[in-house]
């Protein structure tokens, strides 16, 4: 079970291998929103999205000789490359297992970040079975994408620095959406705002269809998403909250937003002409939300996290074409 | 003159209002480079670029009663929405004089932070006359956008920034690369970083064509551009380096680097997909120098400013349809 001690010590050992990203403003992202609109960048983050911190602080606590061995993990995504760096910056190997359909470029940046990418089929392969025999053959360890209390601590980074920004900014009473797929980086923030600046909730924001953790926090129990792709932000798409993410949620985390994938594109081609920011639609439902959700909102002021920002050329200008001025 | 501890009260001035920018890196830029890249990416600045800090200083350094006034400024880009922005946040008012040819996304920006936009016919007016009588029927000063010791030492506040960032990093001795127009950020920097740390060497770095800055340092005396348009980057262009600026940075800098709009199209594509940020061509000439002219610059580091981010959503895919991956 993560605690803010364990947050403490992640931040300790990433110390400045991961980037203490700002807290950013726009007057006219303010106009829209009808309140004050911070954006902590994540998709400034080495790798691209706040996953480095976690795969950083999970690496970093194993015992030394197990670490010697090596990593695994499964993921297309931003945990892959995090994974990846935070591997090769350790001095250790890393495995990636990720579906042989995966778009080029994340097979590519996975393995320019110095891992070792192992490619199974969807359709006749079985992809635990084949990570837990490369596993045992050569001793590595699985580093999971948010069911892991360390991984969980190190997401809490983020929640460390926003206290900090907030109060520098002089913000009191707010609420912090957090872009959630497991919901790792989403209790992490909780447990850290918890801790050092209760004034502050966080509610995590999804992209409609892939609302899990709203309907989850609203009935109480594990909801389950009823499609598994079919989203542009696919960057936050899980089939239900995490075992151990979900009841730190539940404890700590206001009431779920859910927004369009057209909200999300809107708010990515803002947070272009607005912030100056690449950020992927998945890691942009935040934001989106903190825009398009207003009268759901609480306070002056509102925090949103942007994720990620991983995202396809063309897919990014499709986002500029249909909504930037 | 500006002195360092003119550029330290620029600061306290400042306080919280501008954005400490971070320093970026990508593993992928190292590797173009040949050596670890560090970008200080001002395109994150409030308005999109570096100009603020220089418009904030100027503006907080005014006599009380004479700021009460109001300023005005000449200009069609990044300085006129700095000042329009900074005298907001001053509770007074701003004329900001434009051609009315310029691009009306710039034109509404303007207005959209608060100033009062005066458009002129190139043709037919002339813009100094037009702005000397508003400004002396209202009593507002000028703001100049480079030539002022004020503003200078606002742009030096990114020089103090860099020479602590450089430290943490444990950047010894590096070629600091600054896109440079009339040359008001790259004097301040290079006055900062004087003081504070004189291994930082600062280098212009300039479009093809318009690299006054760098012919005026080779000749040391006051050279023109032949054209005065026509570049992409037409974010830094300016006829003939600075009255004021010039002798500083033919003091302090290193011989000026140029690149093609080409490379500084790949620059912004590169910036895009490694490091997440917005960068407009002319503010990401130096990036490009940092990338494309390795065998020009010493050190195993690199420091390059990226100054701005205000760029059309169409020259931007332009630049991702050609150089993104």
């Amino acid at each position: 079970m993560t605690s803010i001690q364990m947050i403490e010590a992640a931040q300790q050992r990433i110390g400045n291998r991961a980037l203490r990203t700002p807290l950013l403003n726009s007057p006219f992202l303010d106009e829209i929103a009808g309140r004050r609109v911070y954006v902590k960048p994540e998709c400034l983050q080495r790798t691209g999205s706040f996953k480095f911190r976690g795969a950083w602080s999970a690496i970093s606590a194993l015992e030394p000789q197990l670490r010697q061995n090596g990593v695994i993990a499964f993921s297309s995504g931003n945990h892959a490359q995090g994974v990846a760096l935070a591997a090769r910056l350790h001095g250790i190997s890393a495995v990636i297992v990720m579906p042989s359909d995966a778009p080029q470029v994340k097979i590519d940046n996975t393995r320019a970040y110095g891992a070792e990418v192992v490619l199974y089929d969807r359709e006749t392969e079985d992809r635990d079975a084949l990570g837990a025999s490369i596993a045992a053959e050569r001793g590595l360890t699985l580093i999971r994408p948010f069911d892991d209390p360390q991984v969980i601590a190190g997401q809490g980074t983020v929640g460390l620095e926003i206290a900090e920004q907030a109060q520098e900014e002089g913000v009191g009473k707010a609420d912090v959406l957090v872009c959630c797929g497991g919901g790792g980086l989403t209790a992490g923030v909780a447990l850290a705002l918890e801790a050092r600046a209760p004034n502050l909730r966080v509610r995590p924001a999804e992209p409609e269809g892939f609302d899990d953790t709203a309907r989850s926090l609203k009935s109480g129990r594990f909801e389950r998403n009823a499609r598994l792709g079919g989203s542009l932000c696919d960057a936050i798409i899980t089939p239900e909250p995490g075992r151990i993410t979900f009841p730190i949620n539940s404890r700590l985390c206001g009431p779920g937003l859910v927004v369009s994938d057209e909200e999300a594109m809107r708010a990515v081609a803002l947070a272009f002409s607005c912030l100056k920011i690449v950020v992927e639609p998945g890691g942009a439902v935040a934001l989106a939300a903190a825009l398009f959700r207003a009268p759901d909102i609480e306070g002056d002021a509102v925090i949103a996290v942007c994720t990620g920002g991983n995202v396809d050329a063309a897919l990014f200008c499709e986002a500029l074409g249909q909504h930037a001025g």
